[in-house]
């Protein structure tokens, strides 16, 4: 049987709902495929005498628990505290994490307050847990039967921890049976969509199938129990992502590290050599903040309407043709550039229209690249936030979809070899 | 004192990180809004037995609890089966609660599966909710101390049956006394600096104080208890938010509507009836991102290297001079947008250095206003995201602290009337 795992979160924040937990969802996430049973997740507020009893429950119920927040440096930060009465180890200064806190504020030239050296302080016998990312150190510690964890609650330093100190650690102290978990990414396609694709393929009972939809992407999760062999996994999911087709843009878990559509644009566009410059209108600068720390990204440019575009790069535009104006607008943009490839994303309507969260608006995007026009018409709906990330995805993903389809192999990752046997990059939508 | 309340939430998709539990922060700014106190949220998966036991542990420790899933159509879905075996109320066919489920099926002219029968099995003796939005019905019981109310998991008809039943429901059970959160929300300044800041006032006991950060902002929360005197909340507020001076770009929870950084410039940029036009280096695209459909923000640019960008303007630029070159860059670009602002971000340096999480680089940005310039010098560091971000939102900021300083009578909102007095716009960082 998998060791049990519980997951403590502290914060009023988190109680008070002012903030969802996501750390929670992650973390186990992570516990499960490790190979531990999650049995509950548990938050409290700040109070002192809450955060004691519960840290007493659990040591006497679960093997091991993965605790965040709290180890902040103001007054509302008690888990340290709690951990010490709870378990009767009392607090101690540590000269080491102190140090470390110091060398943090040093590095950012900037003194350090005065409350930060309570973070310093650690209950008796814990093993400090170092924090590269931020100040507060967590910490581990056994009690009774249940190995705790201290992580602090912002989640970049909460993963890093985690992922660079705490996964190995709980696989040395817990004999686990890690289970395989395959996410097969896509955009564009929606989760009933997938799951009536999906129906036609026997899936064994002991592979658990999950969705997790974002407005970024959408992943269908197949969780392979442990030992379950190679070829049988590789079988299922080429099968899963073959009907998935080219909406399919990484797969992840099966050794290659992945990430969202942008690091997959990325990748390809490192790989190609290739150079781009953006024209943007309802992304409104966030295509190319996708992009962020690209070489290949040459230029972008916003204006707040066509005709100040048309102005700028001295064109006669049409408002009966946007397509026609769209393509004309990337060859200005790559003579002006000289980039290789060139994105433009057109919307020509006006802007209450683009505010209005019931109103659905239309972009013409046209891709330059390799000597012709690839078009494309998007439609985003719902509020202006939400608009507007579409329509950077979008425009992205057009780009994806030309660089998958002309340049698999300069795709070093797994997608080709699962993909392409099954599936051959069929038409595109262009 | 507040009622006390917990919320429960019931799946293993929750225990198993697969999907983030939104319905409990839902839930908790909900009840606490109302007056309740919300002490714990706890999450288990499908086993009948951890279901028993939490409700028996929550019936002996709170007033009140909300619990939602596990009660759909599938043998997973125990939430009744629970309730029965916990309390010991044998569960009982109820034939309205039937009737509704199979006309649910009967509207949307799909036949009803025989697993749905099990939906209307309720325990004895509890109070069904209809589910107008669903299949689901809902129930409350009373349980030793505790009232609890049992909802659908799907988010959408959680929320309906809440607010169009149990939000009254619960006012009537409990006597209820509403508290006041007060957020004073600020960019720029970390919480221990804050906490230090804050130190020297007097804080009455009964006021709670707590901190909430995240990259874009800091908020600092004073939670008033019910009754407490209006001008003893507003002098407390415009002490705080004093010390904190123009670092305090919006104060939440005093009758007026505020957002994020974004929104605040938003709200003051329209007001003084600017114009815009950007410039950014290091943000790269993400500065004009933050203003999503805003109609003063004329035109942004990226160029990835300072030598383009002065090509294109036509600039001969001198990286010995930084700040010159920033505000040669800022009238050229005025000259040719016609924009009345404009806000240059200069980063003159690599993109190694850019994207290297240990390195810390250096952005020369100017404010182009009021026929000045206004200088700034930023630093930011960590990896290339977090990078960007900061340099956007810095950027940002020194929009704000103009237009807050320059035209504090277009902020029509109490952060005037509670910073002016104590502070009087004190000199900026320019």
């Amino acid at each position: 049987m998998n060791p049990s795992l519980e997951i403590f979160s502290q914060g009023e924040e988190i109680v008070t709902g002012h903030t969802v937990d996501t750390n929670a969802a992650w973390l186990s996430q992570q516990a499960v495929q490790l190979g531990f049973t999650v049995t509950r997740h548990t938050a409290v507020g700040d109070k002192l005498d809450d955060l004691v009893a519960l840290l007493e429950e659990i040591s006497r119920r679960a093997d091991c628990c993965i605790c965040t927040g709290g180890l902040g440096p103001t007054s509302d930060d008690l888990t340290a505290l709690a951990v010490a009465k709870a378990f009767d180890l009392p607090l101690e200064f540590d000269a080491l994490a102190f140090a470390q806190i110091r060398q943090f504020f040093i590095n950012r030239n900037r003194e350090m307050p005065e409350s930060n050296r309570k973070q310093a302080m650690l209950p008796k016998g814990a093993e400090r847990l170092d924090n590269e990312w931020g100040t507060a150190p967590g910490f581990a510690v056994q009690y009774r039967r249940c190995w705790f964890v201290f992580l602090p609650g912002v989640p970049s330093e909460m993963r890093a921890i985690f992922l660079e100190k705490i996964r190995t650690a709980l696989d040395k102290r817990f004999s686990l049976q890690p289970s395989t978990l395959v996410s097969i990414k896509t955009f564009g396609i929606g989760e009933s969509d997938i799951q009536q694709r999906i129906d036609g393929i026997d899936i064994p009972a002991e592979v658990q199938l999950g969705f997790r939809a974002s407005l970024n992407e959408v992943q269908t999760k197949l969780l392979f129990p442990p030992r379950y062999p190679d070829a049988g996994m590789t079988a299922l999911v080429a099968a899963v992502a073959g009907t998935l087709g080219d909406y399919v843009f990484a797969v992840d878990g099966l050794g290659e590290v992945t990430g969202d559509l942008a690091y997959t644009v990325d990748q390809l566009m490192k790989a190609g050599k290739h150079t781009l410059a953006v024209v943007e209108t309802a992304s409104q600068g966030l295509l190319a903040g996708l992009c962020s720390g690209s070489a290949w990204l040459l230029e972008t440019r916003y204006e707040c309407s066509l005709e100040r575009l048309a102005r700028k790069l001295a064109l006669a535009v049409s408002t009966e043709d946007l397509p026609g104006t769209a393509k004309a607008i990337a060859l200005a943009t790559q003579k002006s550039s000289g980039a290789d490839f060139i994105l433009v994303q057109l919307y020509a309507g006006d802007l209450p229209a683009l505010l209005d969260k019931d109103k659905l608006v239309v972009l013409h995007t046209v891709l330059w690249a390799g000597g012709r026009f690839h078009p494309a018409t998007h439609s985003v709906a719902g509020p202006i936030k939400r608009k507007q990330n579409q329509a950077a995805l979008m425009a992205l993903d057009s780009l994806r979809r030309y660089l998958q389809r002309t340049e698999p192999d300069v795709l070093a990752c797994d997608l080709v070899k699962i993909l392409v046997p099954v599936n051959k990059f069929p038409d595109a939508v262009f």
